[in-house]
């Protein structure tokens, strides 16, 4: 049993998504969420700087004894993941590999993915998912400004929904299309206007596929307390309590970390 | 006669907008545009920060021989020109003072101001314009996602004029409002779409009025030849080039610089 705290880092709000997956699961862990809203939005950087920007996250987390570092950023998993796994022995886990096994466990076909910009450049979602499925048909399309949209507060308002009509526009005249990748962890907040423009298809929630990948890893610790989060971000943001509470349902406290 | 360059920096592509008012009264001027993209958005990043990221431009300016630099970005003016001023003994520039005076001068009485959060929250247009206009009423929105939609192209679709409804929402029900200053430099690509919601007052472009306002600060060099402008960016945007086409109506060609 290693009772030491499960790292999180994203680039602001988004990560929450998956840390809410994986707190839902596991209780009785403590964790360390770390938001890098100084370095806010990862999206149009380039793949250096994201490796270097999430060195700096690495490095506070471990810093601060964490047993396990999850990228809850599908930036920094695109761009940084191998390289990192290579510079570190901390086990490092992103958003993708969970999702691509996600995708041949359930024989998904026709699989579109929505990221930012540099995620899609990157063509990572492309090449880890026809790793497990050699005859997937991979759908991407960039859509840089969502990220911002859910740091603003506006996932459900009619400038939300045009701006998910427009991105989303391709993906209705694809035949047989079975699934979409939400390959940024801000999009979750915008699933029900997705679900509305692509009603019958698997909206894939990569945070809730790689909660569901752990079980497997490490086992549930028996402690009957309740485990304690510790929220920290890089840089003021105003509506990070907020958008975390439309979240988590619950306030939380932050603490400014100066990296 | 001061042939050297001047220096303009942004933190991306907004200050284009102050760079083409510039350029089209200075012709023969040499200028180096420095967008500073791997650190945008600058709009809700800390005041430390900024200032911290605003020396950074500086010092490359500074180290390529500029005479004088501008600051074309409304949240680097606000959050960091009075701390710059005491730093470098090269005169800088930015965009609140200029169109302060240019208040006073026109004797505008009811200025709205639309800027990013960050300088909205520093109250650095109210307390210009009012050091200029002591009776003048001033009227803050922050507008967080508008830089983000510029940077996207998104300046005249149907979710732009959504969100300029949106923030601008307020300002329809004040009465004998006379005046909107585009507090940040991105947003004189919404102009037309601000103007259908507000249409019988002053916008103010505070590129054209810093502009304007140099006219008395150097004159003119006397060089028969066209000034050469060089384009750098601290990171790969890939949509720069067609944004800089949109306000320009030029090809540029952009080198990138690492800072």
């Amino acid at each position: 049993m290693d009772n030491r705290p499960i790292g999180i880092f994203d680039s602001g709000v988004g990560g929450l998504t998956v840390y809410k997956e994986i707190k839902s699961k596991f209780p009785n862990e403590d964790f360390i969420y770390l938001g890098d809203t100084k370095r806010f939005p990862y999206g149009s950087k380039t793949k250096e700087n994201i490796i270097e920007i999430s060195k700096n996250c690495i490095n506070y987390l471990i810093s601060q004894n964490v047993k396990l570092i999850i990228i809850a950023c599908g930036t920094a998993t695109s761009q940084a993941l191998n390289e990192l796994k290579e510079i570190y022995e901390i086990p490092i886990i992103g958003i993708i590999e969970p999702t691509a096994k996600y995708i041949r466990d359930k024989q998904l076909k026709n699989i579109g993915v929505i990221a930012t910009r540099g995620t899609i450049n990157s063509n990572s979602w492309e090449i880890n998912i026809k790793q497990e499925s050699p005859d997937a048909n991979v759908y991407n399309k960039a859509c840089p400004l969502l990220a911002s949209m859910v740091e603003e507060g506006w996932t459900n308002n009619a400038i939300a929904r045009l701006a998910i009509n427009e991105y989303l526009e391709g993906f209705t005249d694809i035949e047989n299309l079975d699934s979409l990748v939400l390959g940024c962890t801000h999009y979750p907040l915008f699933t029900d206007l997705i679900r509305d423009v692509l009603p019958n298809i698997d909206i894939i929630n990569t945070g809730k596929v790689l909660a569901n990948s752990l079980d497997t890893m490490f086992d549930r610790t028996d402690k009957e307390i309740e485990g304690y989060t510790t929220f920290c971000l890089t840089d003021i943001e105003s509506n990070f309590q907020h958008l975390a509470r439309n979240i988590l349902k619950q306030d939380i406290q932050i603490n400014l970390v100066n990296i």
